[in-house]
C-alpha cells in the first residue's frame, strides 16, 4: 500500500473501517479465507459499492473477480487504524459500568488494554478491580503523564464529565471514550467518542409506531 | 408544528436529534430558558447552520433574533422522537454489563424502562437484579409477546447474538440495541443500533500519532 500522507479521509469513512475489521476478524475466526464486498456488505448491512469505495480510499486491497484475501485485508486495516500495536488505556470511574468495562475481555485482541483505573471515592481507592488496584483520581494527572497514556475511557457521572475530561487532556490524553451522558468540550486536537444508550434508543423509537 | 407524514428525513439527521434533546435538557436543568443554534452548537461541537437545517426539517421552532424557547423545543423533540411516552424494554443477558445497565438510573427520564431481564444461565434465573427477577430466556418469546414489548437491549456473547436477535424479532421486538460485538441480520422493518467500545476506540486511534 502506498503511503498517502496528504490525503484527508472523511471521518464517516474512518468510522466504518473498525466495523469492516470486526466483521473480517469474525469471518477469519470462522475459517473463511477470502470474501467479496457483496458478502461483507450483507453481513454489515452496508452496500457493496460503499465498501469498495471506502476501501479504495486507502489502496488496492482486492482483485476484480477474486475478492479480498481476508488475512491481508485484516492486517492492512489494523495498520491503518493503528491497532497493529497495543494502546494502554486509563479508565476513570469505578462504578457499576466501570466494573463491567474493567472486566471486559474484548479489548486486548483489538489493540487496547486498561492499565490504570481511577476513582475519587475513598471507599473504592486501593481496592482491587480485576488485575488492577483502583487509584486516587487526585493523582491521575501525574500518573498518566509519567506512563505516557494517550487513550482514556470515562465512566463518571454527567456532572463530573467536563472536569475529568480537562484533567485527562492536561495529562496528555488525546482520545476519550465518554460514557457520561454529557457533551464535553476539548481542544480540537483531542478526539472524543460518546457511548450513550439513550441516544441510540431514541434514534430507533423515532421509527416505531 | 405541521404533520409531515410524507416527508422522509435522512437517518443521519434523526440521529442528531437525541443529542440536541439531551443537551437542551441539561440546559433546562441549569435553569436556562432560551438558547440559540450558536450556543447549542458550541456545546455539541456541531455548527449552528447544521442545527438550524436539521430542526427546520421538522417545523419552525425558533424566531429570528430571539432563538429557541427551550421548554417548547424539548417538548417538540420528545414528541418527534416518540419519547413523550414510556417504552417498556427487555434486557437480554445478565452478565457484568447487563447488571450495570439494569442498575442504570438514566433511562426513566428519557422515555425508557427495563421491565424484563432474561438469561439462559440456571444459576442466574430466579435471582433478583435491581427490582426485577431474572427470567429464563427459554420463555422470552411468549413473555415478550404477551407484554407487547417492542424495544430490547442485548448484552449477550457475540456467538449468541444472531440467535437471540431472531428470537426477539419473532416475539415482536422492532428496535434492538446490541451490545454484543457482532453484526446481526434482521428484517428491514427492525431497527438495530450497536454499542461497541472497540469500534469507537479504533475510530480515534486512526488519528493518533
Amino acid at each position: 500500500m502506498e503511503k498517502m500522507t496528504d490525503k484527508i479521509i472523511p471521518d464517516v469513512i474512518v468510522g466504518r473501517l473498525p466495523r469492516y475489521l470486526r466483521t473480517l476478524q469474525h469471518m477469519q475466526a470462522e475459517g473463511i479465507q477470502t470474501t467479496s464486498s457483496q458478502e461483507l456488505g450483507e453481513r454489515l448491512g452496508i452496500s457493496a459499492a460503499q465498501i469498495r469505495k471506502d476501501l479504495s480510499q486507502f489502496g488496492e486491497f482486492g482483485k476484480q473477480g477474486t475478492g479480498y484475501a481476508i488475512p491481508f485485508l485484516v492486517n492492512q486495516l489494523r495498520t491503518i487504524l493503528k491497532v497493529d500495536r497495543l494502546w494502554d488505556m486509563a479508565l476513570v470511574g469505578a462504578g457499576d459500568l466501570g466494573h463491567a468495562i474493567a472486566r471486559y475481555q474484548g479489548f486486548i485482541d483489538c489493540g487496547f488494554r486498561i492499565v490504570m483505573i481511577f476513582d475519587n471515592d475513598p471507599v473504592k481507592i486501593g481496592t482491587q478491580l480485576g488485575e488492577l488496584v483502583i487509584q486516587d483520581s487526585a493523582e491521575m494527572g501525574s500518573l498518566l503523564k509519567s506512563a505516557g497514556i494517550h487513550v482514556a475511557m470515562m465512566t463518571v457521572p454527567a456532572a463530573a464529565a467536563q472536569s475529568v475530561a480537562e484533567q485527562l487532556v492536561a495529562a496528555g490524553v488525546r482520545a476519550i471514550l465518554n460514557y457520561a451522558p454529557m457533551s464535553i468540550n476539548v481542544p480540537h486536537d483531542v478526539r472524543v467518542q460518546y457511548i450513550d444508550p439513550v441516544i441510540h434508543l431514541q434514534r430507533m423509537t423515532y421509527y416505531l409506531e
